[in-house]
């Protein structure tokens, strides 16, 4: 039986929600051609959805040829050229598209090198043979480690050993990891506004949890009081792309030396910078050993691969060692070692330098698309030099949430600044779009400007409301 | 420099330990021909050892030429074949058996199916393009899911749906998500004897635990009353083997539906079964949904491959649904399609009675032997259809530590059933060694034997005391 989890999208009827997932898994092949689905009432109850809406959901579909009706029998898949073809990119780039012409809330990536990947994963198999059988450190396998180190002693100027490195399958596991070698009595300190998901990882771990509001220079040190973990990303800070400063930063160390105190960096994305010199990282500065510094593969490379990665200081890497040896290595030898391959022999580099280019130049498109449109002037692109996202500034008497509705409305799936609050949303953080353009199809956007344009004065607005 | 983390073996001395790890590292070229060592002095204080210990480790390394020494220039590591060479294998297992020449205590597995897992690999990147770099459902990806649904059908009698299927990272991963699922106020009950390593990753994750003792069916009821979740394998207790037999399931079941009680059936190695026909699983008796089903690829396929999963109850799914969505996949998107074809290409089944024939002649071999040496009689192999090791109990006056030094001095690396105790040890449970025979070299077991009756006597012994 169909399930889907529905989220809500402002300004998305559950009936266009159900239809895309339908139509999604149709394209990309796991909804196969001539495949009956289930009838409206059995979706409809199994979906806990009223039949009108499974009912509206299927009337697109067939309107549209993706389905076929037949009489007293019921709905079969159409035949569609899908996912699982030898050349699937057009067809799976549609899928993805099909939730949104517009989305400007995924992350990239566009491009992945598969055929280097695919090359290293055999050679991987090749040269290690029945090694990658045998017993992997819990931290990750040495190959990576090193390659690692080498990889932030060059690209990022951080000086540190493989013994201190930890790999594991994503940051959600390392954060996981964090609390039970930190202590869960402690209360961490997450960036308000920032990654909801960060706070809720905490949570869910056990631990408390409190919000440091932003100033000019990021983090307030006055919001730490109670806090003896702060979890942040001084180099780029999502969404407000905020990059602190030195003195702020001298003065967090100085916070964390005083005391039981340890700071997380979280330098996600630094990859991704374009005109200046990346910051260098608040470890670099560290002589007190209170900085754990973090980054994960998964967002530089590709989400496909779960490969993070922490530098402890040695401290806590003594605390790793000793009481946490019963782990085993979340991730798998054979990515590993290709990792490892990848990067010493230069490919991420390379990888990291086309990504560059290729995002600067959509970033620009998008910028030129925007300077363009019709409501230009309504528009003021707050700009940062870091990180695949920029916020863009709407001079509207809307809320938030009627603004992301109609861009929804017009194929454009954004979100505000203000969805990144758990706490009060100040008014210089409203009405604030979050334009985060790592995984647009940028050749759909000036359709979808133009749609949001039209919308002025259509039956979709509400009577008497112009479009911003 | 160096850095080993030096396990204290039982009659192993510390010079040793650290010549095995240093020759492993040359053997498997993780130590380059032409490397320098560290001095003994800048090594001993890097490990925190006696210079004396040191410099024995590389006069041993030294005799068996895997080093040489410079004069006033120090410690260079020799040219040796090594696992990078295009025929590792035969390197590969040397620089396991360096370990010890019979490991009774590591896991297998000793095939793998390259060719074909690297075909399917390329073939995934093939198929599925750019569609790999898309989001993944943070339960899984839905192939995979739906594999796994049909494979534990056909092969263990389950009948699930793949919508009750969640991938994840290696089974700690998964035990420290049931913790959050379930709740860390909630008492978790584990067997004992039984795996330490599950006693320490829940108290890792913050709760209570108790051991449940085990009677000749299994986990006793009346070490169940603190308790309200009970993690156990009624297919096979690790290190006793026992199956737990119906009426006892039943029996525990009962005591799950009465009231928010949970049991986590840990599934680990059903595969590997040899005469008998598989247990059905406690899952399948399950009316009242508080049965959580867990099994891994890592044991049944390799260890390299961190792929676990576990079935959760309808009303458990719904509860990771609502408060978990957060939350990504912690499994590489390109080993999940591959797995989920080597499972719907009928590779999985293949090589799974590949290794059950591998394993039972290797069993029968290894108990030949044992019958056949000079000290049978002092030995009751206590022999269990299923997994990948047995126990044998020896007629002896000396102390579980002292059996297994002797075992150790013969080059035979083993357990005693009491190392799984963490309360008080039984009588009975005394002078037993659990035979781990998954990562053994059964070529060696004949003059490892050998070496252990000769001691009888020797200088090894202590004064007076004869062999067993």
């Amino acid at each position: 039986m169909l399930t889907y989890e529905l989220k809500k999208q402002p300004g998305v009827p559950l009936y266009e929600a159900l239809y895309r997932c339908i139509r999604r898994d149709i394209l990309s092949g796991q909804l196969r051609a001539g495949e009956k689905l289930p009838s409206k009432r059995a979706l409809a109850e199994n979906l806990e959805l009223s039949k009108v809406t499974v009912e509206a959901a299927y009337n697109q579909l067939l309107s549209e040829g993706f389905i076929r009706s037949e009489e007293k029998r019921g709905y079969y898949v159409e035949a569609v050229e899908h996912g699982q073809s030898a050349s699937p990119t057009p067809v799976a780039a549609e899928a993805q598209a099909a939730e949104f012409p517009v989305d400007l809330t995924a992350n990239g990536p566009a491009q992945f090198p598969f055929s280097v990947w695919s090359r290293l994963q055999r050679k991987v198999m090749l040269d290690q043979g029945l090694q990658l059988l045998s017993p992997m450190p819990n931290r990750g396998c040495l190959a990576l480690r090193q390659a690692i180190a080498a990889h932030l002693a060059g690209f990022r100027d951080l000086h540190v050993s493989a013994e201190q490195i930890i790999i594991g399958a994503g940051t959600d596991f390392l954060y996981n990891l964090l609390v039970q070698l930190l202590g869960r009595e402690k209360c961490y300190a997450v960036e308000e506004p920032g990654y909801q998901k960060i706070r809720q990882i905490y949570q869910a771990a056990g631990v408390s949890c409190v919000g440091a509001r932003l100033d000019r220079e990021g983090v307030r040190l006055d919001d730490l009081e109670r806090a003896s973990v702060l979890h942040f990303s001084p180099a780029h800070h999502f969404p407000t792309g905020l990059i602190t400063p030195m003195r702020r930063r001298l003065a967090l160390l100085e916070w964390a030396s005083a005391g039981d105190r340890w700071i997380i960096e979280d330098d996600y994305d630094s990859e991704f910078r374009f005109n200046s010199h990346p910051v260098p990282a608040m470890q670099s500065l560290d002589r007190a050993g209170r900085v754990i510094y973090m980054n994960t593969f998964s967002r530089s490379l590709a989400p496909a691969i779960r490969i993070s990665y922490m530098v402890l200081p040695p401290a806590l890497m003594e605390r790793f060692r000793q009481s946490f040896g019963f782990y085993s290595c979340t991730v798998s030898s054979f990515e590993q070692y290709a990792l490892a391959e990848f990067l010493t022999q230069g490919y991420f580099e390379k990888h990291i330098n086309r990504m560059r280019k290729f995002y600067k130049s959509r970033r620009n498109r998008i910028l030129e698309e925007l300077e363009r449109c019709p409501f230009a002037e309504r528009l003021t692109v707050l700009e940062q030099d870091a990180g695949l996202h920029f916020l863009v500034r709407v001079d509207t008497p809307r809320s938030d949430g009627r603004l992301t509705e109609l861009c929804a409305q017009a194929g454009i799936r954004v979100r505000c600044l203000s969805e990144y609050y758990s706490g009060p949303v100040p008014k210089t953080a409203q009405h604030c779009l979050v334009v985060n353009y790592g995984g647009v199809r940028e050749e759909n956007i000036p359709n979808a400007l133009m749609r949001l344009t039209q919308f002025v004065g259509n039956g979709r607005l509400q009577s008497g409301e112009n479009m911003l």
